[in-house]
């Protein structure tokens, strides 16, 4: 069993507005309403591969209760611990060659609310053999949520793989999560080793990989959208050239990323075999227009074809 | 009791994003979600303002069920249909000096579900006075629906102030509503009178409402924002010009002023006393914030102080 935190889910509400401009009143031609957030994806993308899997987080009022009701539509498993608070919406405006996109600041939580979570999480761990957290955490919630967790995790022997920038990274990281898996940005942004895209950036990523290990990482994963990724691991170091582009909604890419790598480590493969799925798994989920989504068809090409190279060290 | 018939409740969510512009990911700094439509706006105010009055209209899916929520939540007595499409939302983003909103197409209904509200209306006509119809019409229901409705609400004796335009409001005249109350824009759309502002408007306006009485409005008021108001009566033409200005939000102004022409048809009031009244509960409106609010201090001082004037025919 895989385990996606999701720690501020979301419902995503997506609008096609042609010609979308700033202070007019406009009418949308068509509405998406669906269940989101980093951990959501997560789960909803292992669920659509047939792995079992569920999402954990809080949810509150009325926005809550549409996500609540998504999920059960779709299947999606979910343990969900309410809270007094609303969960937040996004709302995406999608016109011609932009999307305009606008975040709620979502709930508050009580202690008591972030102490009822964390139990319930622990309870969950029984059985589970992996745990994604991902994305940002609500208002209330201690930057040292992931750590807290990961800890929890390891209490009951399960593996953790982080996705998340910043603070609450680098709070993690005091907690030894088996994998970071973040992109090179949020490498960038975390390590300030320069990540810069060119012909040295595969060194520079490689180096703040280095630094998150160094840090607290057992295992570094860092993507690089069309440049492939790097991995840095503790037997060795790898980089990976995708398989060919793929067209489409990079949205949500990161995060079918994710749930391939947390499928491969529950399953037991090799790095290389890891790196592969995970890969295949994005380039799928850029296929479909909705995050959370993947074609199983190019997911799987995608895995087949995806080159793994060892580094010398 | 007055009856706010509202076909196409919303639930409207406005936004706060300083600086808001096309093609970029923001933050919302501050969210505020309510139920509205403009006869939900005309329930409200009503009820703020001590009258018996509900709101009719057809409400489905978890937007609808949030709109039950908050009209429960503020004691507004609301008559729902319950539909399987899903009520509306519209989000307003405000920024700086900008208002951008963004209004999504409502339900469709079926020709059941219509046939189900009728119904229902006509059962809620027992005992109703005065029945407000205002706003755009959901799809699915016949643009006759204003003129369907009007016909039932004489079949039990209750008065009708209509208040929309285009073809729902042509086809509302065939049934000869007691009132037509718009504002100068839309009797210019709808008849066809030019209602330029200035010197000549107010004779323009009046040639307006009494194209609208010819075509089958048995009475007409016709708002001229700050500039006032034109009425064409059974028993005389009257002109009114503002108490003085407010400052505000003029969003809902409209529907107080519906309310205040409801309440004082209701209560029997001489026209010159039913326009002040309007007049008034508008003025109140624009100094909230919100539609569907009133400062009932100012909509008491507005009415005592506006000037109507019966203009010799």
């Amino acid at each position: 069993m895989i385990v996606a935190v999701c720690l501020n889910p979301a419902l995503d509400v997506t609008y096609d507005v042609p010609g979308f401009e700033v202070g007019a009143a406009q009418r949308v031609r068509h509405v998406r309403r669906r269940a989101g957030g980093k951990g959501v994806n997560v789960a909803s993308v292992l669920h659509a591969q047939g792995t079992s899997a569920l999402t954990a987080g809080p949810i509150g009022g009325a926005v809550g209760a549409e996500i609540v009701d998504d999920l059960r539509e779709r299947d999606v498993p979910a343990e969900l611990t309410h809270i007094a608070g609303s969960s937040r919406q996004t709302v995406t405006v999608v016109s011609d060659d932009d999307a305009t996109v606008l975040n709620e600041p979502g709930p508050v939580l009580t202690e008591a609310e972030w102490s009822a979570f964390t139990k319930s999480f622990a309870r969950l761990m029984r059985g589970t053999a992996v745990v994604t957290m991902s994305g940002s955490l609500p208002g209330g919630v201690p930057t040292s949520a992931y750590a807290e967790l990961t800890r929890i995790a390891h209490d009951h022997g399960a593996s953790v793989i982080v996705d998340c920038e910043g603070e609450p990274l680098v709070r993690a990281l005091h907690a030894a999560p088996d994998i970071v898996k973040i992109n090179e940005h949020e490498a960038a942004a975390t390590t300030l080793v320069e990540t810069a895209t060119g012909s040295d950036s595969l060194e520079s990523v490689l180096a703040a990989a280095e630094e998150l290990h160094s840090l607290g990482a057992r295992e570094v994963v860092i993507t690089r959208g069309a440049a492939g990724l790097a991995a840095h691991t503790v037997q060795s170091r790898f980089a990976a050239t995708a398989a060919g582009t793929v067209a489409g909604n990079p949205t949500g890419a990161g995060d079918a990323f994710t749930a391939g790598l947390a499928d491969a480590v529950a399953a037991g493969l090799s790095w290389p075999d890891r790196l592969r799925r995970a890969a295949g798994w994005a380039a799928g989920a850029v296929a479909r227009p909705t995050a959370g989504d993947l074609d199983p068809t190019i997911a799987a090409d995608h895995e087949s074809r995806t080159i793994i190279r060892e580094l010398s060290s």
